[in-house]
């Protein structure tokens, strides 16, 4: 059995990652490929739960470094229940959100550590990597405009503007650093030139 | 304003840590010392959340690296919140269970690596040790018929008997390897012994 491709998806806040997660599913359907998408923070019954106490802390402020660890918590029960199994049995996972967003959000937008997140990232994930990450980029008015359309903010949704320039940027600096890995998808236009762009990285892995 | 101290009660299932934590916060306030009691995994809302999913996973099984990952995360909430917070202010901190226990339970117990205990330990505590820790010992068989008559078992109560015997032996050996910190009391005899034994080690501490 060969084993399945690990797709990542990832960008700020309000760039369409949802509306072309599903794109992308149905896009590797159409050409028979196996395909499930998940989501991070979350992804199994009990990492949505860890998701809950990232997204909303309560009364309480939750640290930097707990939110680090409860990511990385979530990530390693979505690997081995769901990731690991499913491109072993073959089937390609599409991801909305993974490490990279460690290294965007707790790295570049909170000047986290990075050696730090790099050592969770092996310690979690050992060799698993991405095969193809999309990152969609816009500039960040825009996608925080999209996102207050939208209603409520969570915990991280409510940071200032200069955060979301951080983790702009610390996504931008991964993909020049990966090049192989992480393709960038400018979002800041019509739905269905972003979803030619996406298909002209996608259609190469499925070949 | 003096710092205060940090006293951790470690030892396996059954060993009495309840009844004797609230012995030592009642001979600490009798000899005039501001004390606050909690315990680990939890002290915070937030990680008394977590320390929910740690003891009951629901239908999924959790893997060694999230429940390692989740054990820190509470603890880094746990120390920011609560126990800095009171040793600053020149409280004495009383905590059932701190990361001797990550090292005999995921450390014995599991098998896991000490060096990625040692590591999450670091990043977590910083500099902070406990000043003194006091571990119940009792044979396993003992300390687990006392936990089976109080009823329904968590996740690591129901462990088999072998994990339990690799976790006080991982409690002895730090006990060797840390004997200004880590007191042995033996736990397999009359209470008034015990307090007797704890008293001992505490009186040097108040004076």
């Amino acid at each position: 059995m060969t084993r399945g491709k690990f797709i990542t998806l990832e960008g700020g806040e309000g760039v369409g990652k949802s509306t072309n997660l599903n794109f992308i599913k149905g896009y590797l359907q159409d050409h028979g490929i196996a395909v499930i998408t998940t989501r991070e923070p979350g992804g199994t019954q009990l990492a949505e739960k860890m998701r809950l106490l990232l997204l909303d802390a309560g009364d309480e402020s939750i640290s930097e470094s707990t939110e680090l660890l409860l990511m990385f918590a979530a990530r390693s029960q979505h690997i081995g229940q769901v990731i690991e199994p499913a491109l072993a049995q073959g089937k390609w996972v599409v991801c909305d959100r993974f490490t990279d967003a460690t290294y965007a959000y707790q790295g570049g937008g909170r000047n986290m550590n990075t050696n730090t997140i790099k050592w969770l990232e092996n310690l979690v994930q050992g060799s698993l990597r991405p095969d193809l990450t999309l990152l969609l980029d816009a500039p960040v008015e825009i996608g925080i405009e999209r996102v207050r359309e939208r209603g409520e903010l969570d915990r991280f949704e409510s940071e200032k503007i200069d955060f979301f320039e951080r983790v702009r940027q610390t996504y931008l600096r991964r993909a020049e650093l990966y090049p192989d890995r992480i393709k960038l998808i400018k979002a800041n236009r019509p739905l269905s030139d972003v979803q030619r762009a996406l298909v002209d990285v996608l259609r190469p892995l499925i070949t």
